[in-house]
């Protein structure tokens, strides 16, 4: 402790005093600031509150937490036809209220009331998620959609950042495509009404051959990547598969990342790298939507925080198809498809065990030849691919990737044995002949990752307009 | 100046030495660690020169600039394979070459080369560019469109950053749709086999109405901005018009933002802020792409960074139809359509006339009622609409946008008007009951932005694989 002199501790007296006067004129004039400011606000009504004053509850979606809006009872007319989702405007001054959650509210001068039509199908009362389906036009005006479309949002900026960061490359690939990626043979038609025509100068179709929706962006993010390098694609894909599983949609969003001279190892560090960084970009923006979701249900609460926060801080566990069927097997587990042997495809209820087996997210590569697509780089055994899939708790997988076979010769035989049609590929495979370096990449099915962090049971939910079989609605 | 003792000048002197030599040492050491550093790259050979040694240029997509390999002879018979798209290997020591523009090359001690195989289309000498378009798929591997590619990856960059910054949330618009939002017909179909298949259960088509390829993602931007207050949507869009011009895709990519609460010159504010934030992304990071485009053609060298710095510093010019139509009435121009009145459609000519007239961009606002969309807001003159277009110099129209019509029975009637089926539509006409809030919006081409942007005349060259009439390769 330092000696101080009488007149230094004056000094230091006065020099405080000054300081605190200082504050407080601060504070004082921040207080008027906020006593002499107007300000006007504008939302939907979520709830109206009769007491000695009104309250009334406002939001504008720009965040999830509503803002009180206090009116005297001379705006009591007016305040009257306010109901559930109408238009408000108010106008008034900003009241801080520190020791609520609500940190200000705003006391109300004027207010201006557009109400709604009668025959609203929502109501203020919490809406059953069955009801809420039915009107995708209205969803966005309930906040359980609010917050699942605001952590899609999230979502989307967290992997282009992430992809920028990493010095990819966003490329867009295309829509309309005479390719059929994995041959699966379920896709959508592009057709024009001038095909059907026979009149004169109309009579040919638009395309010169039979045009398709895109399964995949994978085949053109490969032929780019032989130039940029490092790309990926951000785009929908389509399937026509008639399934009406809670985990399926015709028309859903794919990341395809495609890496020039990697491998294996590196495209799975990457893919362990970008759900991380999805995962920590979600706690770090958007604490309020998760705190929503963990307590939608009140009495089944959930924990998706933390189980967020272990996924991101643990490294997750990498075994090869070989290693999975011998746990399958000595499992002792009650499986439905019980008949465990090297060279079947895992079934969900196989890739679940695994990932609670390890209690973490798990990376399976080198699977049988038979079960992955035909561009999928042959490993040296002969009968194993040079492949991973992702597999999460809940969800089963994830993310599937692969190097690329870039033998010219394998790739076109393997090609053969499948349904594709492989006169439209020959570009394909001819970019084994000029300059190909060693390529690999994954897919990730953006619904499924929003499935997985919002704890969301059916994957209708996750988009705003989804599209199944008969099912077609805005 | 400060007198100083003897006693503090060698004191200074000493400490300057201590300073000297520790930064001698660092340097040393940053030699030293270079020198004993081996690197190694890998890329595609852009060129090899064979002289007392050999130089070899690299490229591997991560940037503009190549590297030098410089080989000794004692690796001649590996490099001699070495041809134009080889993908090479090469470990050695990095040296420093400060003097040249090119800061540092590659010493090799090892190369692995694998060479292509013959009948590559693509040469080292400048390829021109009608040569190029054939090979869709080689097209990354030509200097010209991977800066074209860039540039429409930091475009796309800046405005997810731009909308996230301004605190729009980005939505998924389907691209299967029973809507067609502008009613001019000229959409795709999307159907399945089974719809002409007749046998038992798969008759029934896959959607239980006609389905097509989206225009736009507009209607159903506005359902989502009803809750979620400003979104926006970056997705393609689709036009099956037969048109061959240079500025027209099949499918393109559209940016669509929509926002509750506003009005159109908040909407025009948008706008200018979001192309000024993109074209100022560019200039911060793409100034290489963008000098490799002014001097591309060495006889027709262009002016690219200076035209956007002047558009980035500079307001735009913001006038009515009418006053527009009065500019053009008085111009003296020689108007291939020249019975310029009030009412009639701006030509390209005309809207070229107005930039160059006022040499910067041109907002235009309320055009006359007869020439827009339906969903555009009437003005009370009951003449013109409350929307704008922007125009910009050399592209024409870059941007559209409008306050969208709030009353229920204006709009049905104006819909009602047009060839749309108004059925798929009701959901479209409720948002004005459950509680509209002013709204409204813009669309921007990607493509386009983008062929302002690089000055690139073609459009097809501006989107990695282009869809238009007879053409579907890849």
């Amino acid at each position: 402790m330092s000696h101080l002199t009488i007149a230094e501790v004056y000094q230091k007296a006065r020099e405080l005093i000054q300081k605190l006067n200082q504050l407080e004129e601060k504070k004082n004039q921040a207080l008027k600031e906020l006593a002499e400011t107007e300000i006007e606000v504008r939302g939907w009504v979520k709830s109206v509150r009769f007491q000695s004053k009104i309250f009334i509850a406002l939001n504008d979606g720009s965040c999830l937490q509503n803002l009180q809006i206090v009116c005297s009872l001379s705006l009591l007319e007016k305040a009257k036809s306010a109901n559930f989702g109408s238009c408000l405007t108010a106008k008034g001054k900003l009241e801080l209220t520190s020791e609520r959650a609500q940190i200000c509210e705003l006391q109300a001068k004027e207010i201006i009331v557009s109400p709604v039509a009668s025959g609203y199908p929502l109501q203020k009362n919490k809406i059953p998620l069955d009801v809420v389906r039915n009107y995708p036009h209205l969803r966005a005006k309930t906040n359980y959609f609010l917050v699942l479309f605001r952590l899609r949002h999230s979502i989307s900026k967290a992997i282009h950042d992430f992809f920028h960061q990493e010095r990819f490359y966003y490329i867009s690939t295309p829509i309309i495509t005479s390719n059929d990626t994995e041959g699966a043979g379920e896709t959508f038609n592009v057709t024009t009404n001038e095909i059907q025509s026979t009149a004169g100068d109309q009579k040919e179709p638009f395309f010169s051959k039979p045009a398709k929706l895109t399964v995949s962006g994978q085949l053109q993010a490969e032929a780019l990547a032989q130039g940029l390098g490092k790309v990926y694609t951000f785009s929908p894909c389509f399937r026509a598969e008639k399934s009406h599983t809670a985990r399926h949609l015709a028309e859903f969003w794919m990341v395809e990342p495609e890496m020039a001279f990697t491998n294996l190892v590196e495209i799975i560090d990457l893919a362990e790298k970008m759900v991380k960084y999805v995962i920590n970009f979600v706690l770090d923006n958007n604490n309020a939507e998760l705190k929503f979701l963990e307590n939608y249900d009140k009495e089944n609460k959930k924990e998706i925080i933390s189980k967020l926060k272990n996924i991101a801080t643990n490294y997750f566990k990498r075994i090869n198809y070989t290693q999975a069927i011998e746990i399958l097997k000595v499992s002792q587990e009650n499986f439905v498809f019980n008949d465990i042997k090297w060279g079947m495809d895992l079934q969900s209820e196989h890739e679940k065990y695994l990932c609670n087996h390890f209690d973490k997210p798990v990376f399976i590569t080198n699977y049988p030849m038979d079960l992955k697509a035909f561009y999928m780089k042959n490993n040296l055994d002969g009968k194993t691919i040079d492949c991973f899939d992702l597999l999460f708790p809940e969800v089963g997988e994830l993310i599937g990737g692969s190097m690329r076979e870039d033998n010219y010769n394998i790739l076109r035989e393997k090609a053969q044995k499948t349904k594709l049609d492989t006169n439209n590929l020959s570009w394909y495979f001819d970019l084994r002949k000029y300059g190909y370096a060693p390529s690999g990449g994954f897919g990730l099915g953006l619904e499924r990752l929003l499935m997985f962090l919002t704890d969301t049971k059916n994957i209708r939910d996750v988009v705003p307009f989804p599209r199944y079989p008969q099912h077609l609605e805005c």
